[in-house]
């Protein structure tokens, strides 16, 4: 946007703030800090001692950006813990349109490549989103946390994780996110594990989360052209606001929760894989089940495919690549086959809770 | 179709026909033949013999098909020479909708992962390709070959070649396909050698065609994402019919001349790299590049994105994978590296010829 024009549309900002009262005041008394942050500065002392006040009990964009940025650093801090060995290597980043964000990746003992990903970015709104959403022209604020972790031994599952928050310059807002597992081979015992792990943390706000967001879970990490499920799910939920009866405050310590379950939950599968044997022919097969994740996120993932477009920063998008797959004509395993059980469990709507 | 509807609409068909000459009698004739095969009984004697004498002189499109199978022979023989010892293993397939496909798979010597692929499908257009093309819902019919080969060597490109010949109940038809080379490494003489080929192909047909169909290879085979070429580009042309004032008999030469030129051509420049050494740091330089067409494929390339989507033969669809492939995080090579020299020329408008 240009100066001048910014300056102006602050100043009119501040002057419908003026002649409305309560409520709207805090909501615009928001919206300006949030759009024309420089500008803050045109308020009266008294119009910005009010704002603060009431800024203090809305949440604010700053203030969910800076408690994801901790959840980073707590669940780099758990994994390098389980992986006993490698450390995250950190790469601070900024976005030329405005923003920036944290990548840490490791390559470690047990965790062959994993990527933590924070990120706070703003600007103007992508035309295809604003589209997508009916929405005039306008800004956006967005920040989250982004993970993926391929283990080395093809008996651990990958795991992928994602809690982020939106916002845009008309006032909505949302939050997205969720959890999925990727076993190499299903093991029925872990599936439940790392269910029920989801569903006590989904319980403790809202009773229909975890039916719904597992639903939505088994529907989004679904490679349609296999017909086949990515993994054994998890809980995938987005464009989650306040209408689903829980306040923005509640949603964001959900979003949290969420995050705060990862590396436990994690930590406890790989404790599980870790004296189970395996030689050349399950390396092989995790090969190939990489491939598959592969085709998924460049498929299927609409983040990832939003992000290509629409020109996002690429290193932080194909994080989730694995460091190698493999592919093979039309390979089928053995009827009863470790592989072929595996594959008899990539279907929607298995209960494992 | 409904049966009832098919029947009418032969008949009506057949009526128009009847009262139209000359030309359009034959095409009348040719799109009847197409559109209801089971039909063609509703001709008189005298009809039938006029239809199948002027089909004689129009292109019949299993005529096509059947030179397409042919190539896929010839192509296949040159492939196991120029390997010396891999042999194709063949797999027929039956499309539920119509048709079906040769698929010729070869795990050879020098070529690491080979597929030369021939199919004549057909069956109600798809709604999108229809939409796209603004057509009414119909029929449509399309046969080609369609080729990648991975080799063992760093040192050697991957290749890809298809042409393709399409038709819709409508009467359209057109031409489409092209060849494009993606050396791991570089090397500007072989590039040069590639592009003449291809010019020479071009020449014999039309003055503007290799300028064209070059232009449009190096904006097709493009990884927006990354800001580079998949390779040092080649030919690539689609919907091409005799707008472009070359007959359909014509295009149709032209479009095996680019199908016959593809072994000779490649067997050169496998010839080319067999002496040059390599080691670890090639094959994992390979690794990384076979990551990057990975990319092109599942992200840009419209054919395999169309086919995963509107549910096709995926083995067939992927046969362009690598067998193995890899991704490091934010990996850039040291300046002045012959990994970074291959960089900069992975960009558009570069004039090999």
């Amino acid at each position: 946007m240009h100066r001048a024009s910014f300056f102006v549309g602050a100043r009119r900002f501040l002057e419908r703030m003026r002649i409305q009262s309560g409520n709207n005041k805090r909501l615009n008394c928001n919206l300006l800090s949030q759009n024309f942050p420089n500008y803050f500065i045109l308020f009266t002392k008294k119009e910005q001692d009010i704002c603060q006040i009431k800024n203090h009990v809305m949440l604010q964009k700053e203030q969910i950006a800076d408690r994801f940025r901790i959840l980073q650093d707590t669940i780099c801090h758990g994994l390098e813990l389980a992986d006993g060995q490698g450390k995250f290597l950190e790469d601070n980043w900024l976005r030329p349109e405005g923003g920036g964000g944290r990548s840490r990746v490791l390559e470690g003992a047990v965790i062959e490549k994993g990527g933590v990903m924070f990120s706070a970015v703003h600007g103007p709104l992508p035309e295809q989103i604003a589209k997508s959403m009916h929405l005039p022209p306008t800004d956006f604020f967005a920040t989250g946390v982004s993970i993926v972790l391929h283990p080395h031994s093809p008996m651990a599952p990958i795991i992928h994780m994602n809690v982020r928050y939106f916002e845009t310059g008309t006032g909505r807002w949302w939050f997205g996110g969720g959890i999925d597992l990727t076993p190499h081979y299903v093991v029925p015992d872990d599936a439940l594990f790392f269910h029920e792990q989801l569903k006590s943390v989904c319980d403790r706000y809202h009773p229909a989360f975890y039916r719904d967001f597992k639903h939505h879970a088994d529907d989004y990490f679904f490679l349609k052209h296999r017909q086949e499920t990515r993994g054994v799910g998890g809980i995938f939920f987005d464009y989650l606001d306040d209408k689903c009866g829980v306040s923005q405050e509640k949603l964001f310590e959900f979003a949290v929760a969420v995050g705060e379950t990862f590396a436990p939950t994690y930590t406890e599968l790989l404790r599980r894989a870790q004296d189970r044997p395996w030689g050349e022919p399950e390396k092989r097969w995790q090969m190939l089940r990489r491939g598959r994740y592969v085709e998924f996120n460049l498929v299927w993932d609409r983040g990832t495919k939003f992000g290509l477009e629409t020109n996002g920063r690429v290193e932080s998008i194909l994080m989730s690549m694995p460091p190698t797959a493999q592919w093979a004509y039309n390979l089928k395993p053995a009827d009863g086959s470790p592989e072929a059980e595996t594959l008899n469990w990539l279907r929607k709507g298995v209960d494992w809770v």
